[in-house]
C-alpha cells in the first residue's frame, strides 16, 4: 500500500503508522525541522522510492522508515538523512533514531551527527557529535575553531552530570577514532522504574543539548565560507569517505537484515551509499 | 653537589635522595628496567647534565628528576625518557612519573606512553597508550594493525573492570583527540582508608596492565620494519611534533613553573624539548 506515496509526504522521524511514540523520536523530529527550517532552501525535496521511505519486515515485528534530502548545487550541503527503526524483541523493543547531516567538500567543518539507541523504556544510548574530517591531532586550529571556540564541550558536560549517565564506550576501535573529543557519548540509564525519569530527562537536558549543539553546527559549521586547500580536500574526501564506508558497516551491515531480513535492508542500505556516495565494498 | 656526577648512574625512575617511595614509581621503575633491558644496545647512554637528572625547588619541597636516552644509529627508536616528580603541596604531595618511548620517522608505529599522576594516598591518574602516528579515521588498518590484532583494548579492560576506575577525561580538548581508542585513561580512586587497596591494584592489576602494553609495544611497535611512504612519513613527522609541542605545553610549561619555579623548570623544559625535537614556540 505504500508504493506510489510521495516519499516527501513522509516525516521519516515520525516513522512509519504502527511506530510507537518515543519521547526521544519527538525530540528527534523537532530537531530534524528546526534543521530543515533553517536550511531552507539549501535542502532538495525528499528523493527516497516510497519503498524505502516506509519499510516493515514480513511479520510486522519491526518497522522503519528513511529521508534523504540531497543539498542544492552551490550549497554547502551534501545530504540530511533521517531514519527511524522500530523491532520488537523477545522483551520489548528496540527504536533507533538517527539524524545525519552531511556537508560536501566546499568546506572542511565538521558534520551533524545524532543517534538514539533506546532498548528498554527506562535506558538509551546517545551518540551526538559535530563528527571532525580532519586529523585533530595535526590540526590544532581546528579543534580550537570547532570545539574550543564553540564551547561544544559544555553541551557534552551537561549530560555527563546527570547522575544516569555514564560514558559510552563503542565496541567498534574505528568509531571510538572517527569522533571528536567533545562527543556526546552516554548510556543514560534511570533504573527499575525509571521510565518517567528518562522521558523527563529527553525532553529536558537532552532536548536541550541537542539543540544546543545544533546551533552551534548551524551557526559555525553549516555557513563555514573558509577555503579548503586543494591537497586537503583530497584528504578530506578519502577520509569522509572511510568513515561513511565504515559506519555502514558498524551501524547497518551488521544490524538490519537481522530485523528487516535480506531484502528490506538490502534496499535500505543501497540507498543510503547512495547518500553516503559509497560502494559497496 | 650534583654537578658532575655521571646522569647514567641516576636511576631516574627511582628519583633523587629524598623522593618518597609510591608503589605507581616502583612499577615504573620495573616497567622501564623491562625496556632497557629489551632494547639493549638501541638505546644510548643517558645524556642529560647532572643539574637536569636531578633537581629541586629553593626549599626543598619539590624534587624531580630526568633521565633522556637517544636511540643508537641506525635503530628505529628517536628517545626514551623517564621523569619522576614529588611535589609538598599544603594537605599532602603530588608524585607524578612519567614514560615515554618515542620511535623515529623509520617507522609509522606507534609511541609507548605511561604517566602516573597520584594526588593523594588513595586515588591516581592512569595515562598508558600506544600513542597513533596517524590519522585512525583516515586509515582503519593502522587501527587493526595496532589496536585490534594486539588486543590491546583487553588490558584497557581489565582496568576499565574495577570498582575504584572511572574514566579520565582530560580538560584539554588536543590530549583527548590524540590519543588511541584503547588508551587506559583512568581515575583509581580508592577513598577513605584506600591507602593499601590502592597500591595493591598498582602492584597487581595496573602493573599487569602497563607490562602487557610494554610486551605489545615491544613485539609488535619497537620492532616494525614496514617501509613509510615518502608522502606519508612528511605528515607524521608534523604531527609528532605537534603532539610533542602540544604536549609540553599542556603538561609541562603549564605546570612545572609552578612547582620548581622559572629557572629550574626553564633548564628541565629545555633539555625535554632537546630530546623531543621541538624548538621553543
Amino acid at each position: 500500500p505504500l508504493r506510489g506515496k510521495a516519499s516527501s509526504a513522509v516525516r521519516a522521524s515520525a516513522g512509519p503508522a504502527g511506530m510507537p511514540s518515543v519521547a526521544h523520536r519527538e525530540v528527534a523530529r523537532a530537531v530534524a525541522g528546526e534543521a530543515e527550517a533553517r536550511l531552507g532552501d539549501r535542502l532538495l525535496p525528499s528523493a527516497v522510492p516510497a519503498d524505502v521511505a516506509e519499510f516493515r519486515n514480513g511479520d510486522g515485528t519491526a518497522l522503519g522508515s528513511l529521508d534523504v534530502r540531497r543539498g542544492a548545487p552551490g550549497s554547502s550541503i551534501d545530504f540530511m538523512l533521517q531514519s527511524s527503526l522500530h523491532c520488537k524483541v523477545p522483551n520489548g523493543a528496540i527504536d533507533i533514531t538517527s539524524l545525519f547531516i552531511n556537508l560536501n567538500a566546499s568546506t572542511d567543518a565538521p558534520h551533524f551527527v545524532m543517534e538514539f539507541i533506546q532498548g528498554s523504556p527506562t535506558s538509551m544510548v546517545v551518540l551526538l557529535d559535530l563528527l571532525p574530517r580532519k586529523d585533530l591531532a595535526l590540526h590544532p586550529e581546528y579543534i580550537e575553531k570547532y570545539y574550543g571556540n564553540t564551547e561544544a564541550d559544555k553541551q557534552r558536560k551537561i549530560i555527563e552530570e546527570l547522575p544516569q549517565a555514564r560514558p559510552y564506550l563503542s565496541p567498534s576501535l574505528f568509531v571510538r577514532s572517527a569522533f571528536s573529543p567533545t562527543a556526546v557519548f552516554f548510556t543514560i540509564d534511570c533504573g527499575q522504574g525509571g521510565e518517567s525519569v528518562l522521558e523527563e530527562i529527553v525532553h529536558g537536558h537532552l532536548a536541550s543539548v541537542v539543540k544546543g549543539l545544533l546551533q552551534i553546527w548551524l551557526g559555525t559549521c553549516a555557513g563555514d565560507t573558509s577555503e579548503v586547500d586543494e591537497g586537503e580536500r583530497e584528504i578530506m574526501v578519502k577520509r569522509d569517505r572511510t568513515v561513511r564506508s565504515k559506519s555502514i558497516e558498524v551501524d547497518l551491515t551488521a544490524n538490519l537484515p537481522r530485523m528487516f531480513g535480506p531484502d528490506v535492508s538490502g534496499r535500505v542500505i543501497a540507498e543510503i551509499r547512495k547518500a553516503f556516495g559509497v560502494e559497496e565494498a
